[in-house]
């Protein structure tokens, strides 16, 4: 099957587009009428390097590349609007496995009311995916910047944290995959959902812009990183209390197994997409209720945290995350305000 | 060096951000307030597949990569806006060839008015560029696309041809690189710039849009080929002579010392970018002049035929590319119309 006629079949299982655009794929280029703020994001996927096809069914692969760009609109409070693929096909993936891939892509796309407006399709000598996603508000002053956290805010974390971490380590081998659940199920499956299939958190992403974040990232990296950035972006520090991290279920288990500190999985693991925002404390009640409504209106059954209260900016310059007798878990200062 | 002092050493190197740019590269995404009409579009460059690093330094692979993104721009007749860069990094490129290749599109950038507005790099197994180009117009309206050719239209392109085709058989060593020039000088250094080194003609675009071009569309895939697309999106018939084809210096001569044909390269070489459009005869003059006059502006000294009448549009469906014998060098019908 040639670029074309794999492009022509690609055109066939995308969604109606949405009403910004005007030409979809096809033609050179997309042509869409945007209102108000354009956010546009890029990020790429490489096999070896962000996943592994022995871990992860094509159709994982396409979901979690649209997922993670996605995510970096979410931590812009943006609404979802077109993304565009490049697919960069190695010789052993053959045509079905590429459509298995789009299909999953294409799922995430319908549940979040994004268009996917067109791509390139190329050979290469891994699979490799390069996802430009987006988004839109109505103005740019209603997006959330790193920058903009002030001495006072409440830092606040949607959903559970290290959950990916862990199911990295089950996929590692590093743990049993058969560890009970303390209600009689297993964790497992969540833990390597969370590591295969995350999501972006674009409701909670909204609904945090809307009631009032001051400054806003999503956790990609892992907490110990991202929260540096919003200190650097805000020229503020962080102080952020370990005791206080929402773990995900099963997270503590596999930890233990694999003889590691479920803290640092919450850490330093990486690989959630939760969102970490500064919002003022008078504004956490709002905001709390404001996403665990945009959460039911998804209606995906998923069961989760709304929002956790992590610790605080204060003045200064840095990061610390302190454990339950006062120890630093990190601590990183910054030579120069950003 | 990691992936985060690149990124501020590559955000050090770009030039201060378009007028839409309200948030450029640093933050989770960016934010642009665009006006009217929105255009977008992706390409990936791969080597080994789009390019060779061992004919190619990496300023040549950066400026390669964003020019043949813009070209998709100039063939919708949009001016512009900005570019976001995926950059794939093997084990044997190091930081200084990292910011050559961004040099070499910052270069193309600041030429064509277009802000680099962010990306992602990460490692990869092969050198890999996905560029994702945004540009705008006034209204939808205003923008060319593949459909929109009609019966009685003259086909037109910018430039001349078969160039990049007779430079990449010069790389490969199918012609000797020191053929006479016949004004005294060599056409190599020209034939091989057109293969390493495109230009997107944009001010083309633009001023073919502005005078009436009814479809059109960028020489990538070749004469042959794109061509086609127009006939398809347009349910129309293309009918070229060969004979009118602007063939770019020097490469008979290439062709010549090769064994291939000249029409060929310039039929089917691909890669030219140059613009293929279809347009009223009675505009025809006004555009000539409008494209003169925009390729006068830019001032690049660059000495290039303005638009050559190659051929009509008819009643039907398919391509026909026709010798002066009246024999056909290519013919393709449509089995649907499109």
């Amino acid at each position: 099957m040639g670029e074309f006629e794999l492009l022509a079949r690609v055109r066939e299982r995308l969604a109606q587009p949405g009403a910004r655009v005007r030409l979809g794929s096809g033609d050179d280029a997309a042509i869409t009428v945007p209102r108000g703020a354009t956010v546009t994001s890029v990020d790429a996927l490489i096999d070896g390097v962000h996943f592994r096809r022995e871990w992860s069914s094509p159709a994982q692969v396409g979901a979690k590349a649209l997922a993670v760009a996605l995510s970096d609109l979410a931590a812009m409070g943006a609404e979802a609007g077109e993304a565009y693929v490049v697919l960069g096909v190695p010789e052993d993936l053959d045509e079905d496995g590429c459509l298995e891939l789009l299909d999953g892509m294409a799922r995430v796309a319908a549940e979040t009311g994004t268009t996917l407006a067109g791509g390139d399709v190329t050979r290469a000598p891994a699979l490799t995916l390069a996802v430009t996603v987006v988004g839109q508000a109505e103005r740019p002053e209603d997006l959330v910047r790193r920058a903009g956290a002030r001495p006072g805010d409440a830092l606040v974390v949607t959903g559970a944290l290290g959950g990916a971490a862990a199911g990295l380590l089950l996929l590692e081998g590093s743990s049993p995959s058969d560890i009970d659940h303390p209600g009689g199920g297993s964790n497992s499956d969540a833990l390597l959902a969370r590591q295969l299939e995350p999501r972006a958190r674009l409701e909670e992403g909204q609904a945090l812009a809307r009631t009032g974040a001051t400054a806003m990232i999503d956790l990609s990296d892992g907490l110990g990183g991202d929260a540096g950035h919003i200190a650097e972006a805000s020229g503020a520090a962080l102080r952020i209390e370990a005791s206080a991290l929402p773990i995900a279920p099963g997270v503590t288990e596999v930890a233990e197994v694999a003889g590691r500190d479920p803290l640092e999985l919450a850490v330093s693991g990486g690989e959630d997409y939760e969102l970490l925002a500064a919002i003022s404390p008078n504004r956490l009640a709002t905001a709390t209720a404001a996403v665990t409504a945009s959460a039911d209106a998804r209606g995906d059954g998923e069961e989760r945290l709304a929002l956790t209260r992590i610790g605080e900016v204060v003045a200064g310059m840095g990061l610390e995350i302190r454990l339950p007798g006062g120890e630093l878990l990190k601590a990183t200062g910054f030579d120069q305000l950003g």
